[in-house]
């Protein structure tokens, strides 16, 4: 089952590492991680989407406890949150203009430049969405796409 | 200086505990990443925001590309990209209303949820509007805020 764990962390050199080690040390590969300060920016925020089986991931979640500098691990999967993603797509220039303004308005993406030869759309969304505006820009010739990867935050 | 390091690698177990060991071994901290699959789902691009002394940044470049698994490292600090930043961020419900709604405007947030105790927005934008964003939201009382970290494409 995918998982979404959320770690707040102390902002020293090598918790990432650790972190990271501790999948990879067990075969598992993280889908996606990002690593940013949190307000305190003493602090910063894990997310990390990972698939494998439910009692390991339990187990993994123990071991990142117990790291020094990681303050808490909450394995929010099912929990109310919010998930999103941000991407960054730049497709090539040379086709149908009204057709890349139409599949940008439908997915609320902002087209942040436009040259001969390129055309760089930003857009946020859930999975799914997100998913949608890829398969939908596919055959006009993706050239560069660029994910941040999950964020999750609890409604609660 | 603050530099940008876009890194291509292949979905392999271990990989990203290799990369980020490269930063804590020499002591560096890295102040954003993301990894998340790109187009061919068999690669992952990695955004680290790092800063440090030039010449060491260049050595860890040249380190990360000998990397199995590494496909290839550009520092694309000064180049012509864009670099984006997700935001989420709940807020207590228990202000004024509209002066939540004017913010959000200004900066083209999206409301995903509005309860009797929070407010959580979604914002994307660069570094300064999201400063801006985050500083404007502060009074009213951050309860979380959790970000994407960087990602950056190329415009050229």
């Amino acid at each position: 089952m995918r998982h979404t764990l959320s770690v707040l962390v102390q902002n020293e050199s090598g918790v990432l590492t650790k972190i990271s080690g501790l999948f990879s040390g067990r075969g598992f590969n993280i889908e996606s991680l990002t690593v940013a300060p949190t307000i305190d920016t003493d602090f910063s925020k894990v997310t990390i989407i990972t698939t494998g089986d439910d009692k390991i991931i339990e187990q993994i979640c123990k071991q990142l406890n117990r790291l020094i500098n990681v303050i808490k691990v909450v394995d929010v999967t099912g929990t109310n949150i919010t998930e999103r993603e941000l991407v960054l797509i730049k497709i090539s220039a040379k086709v149908d203009r009204s057709e890349i303004l139409n599949i940008a308005n439908m997915f609320n993406a902002k087209i942040i430049d436009f040259t001969k030869k390129y055309c760089t759309f930003e857009v946020m969304g859930d999975e799914k969405s997100i998913k949608s505006f890829v398969e939908l820009l596919k055959p006009l010739g993706i050239k560069e796409l660029v994910r941040s990867g999950k964020v999750a935050i609890s409604l609660d």
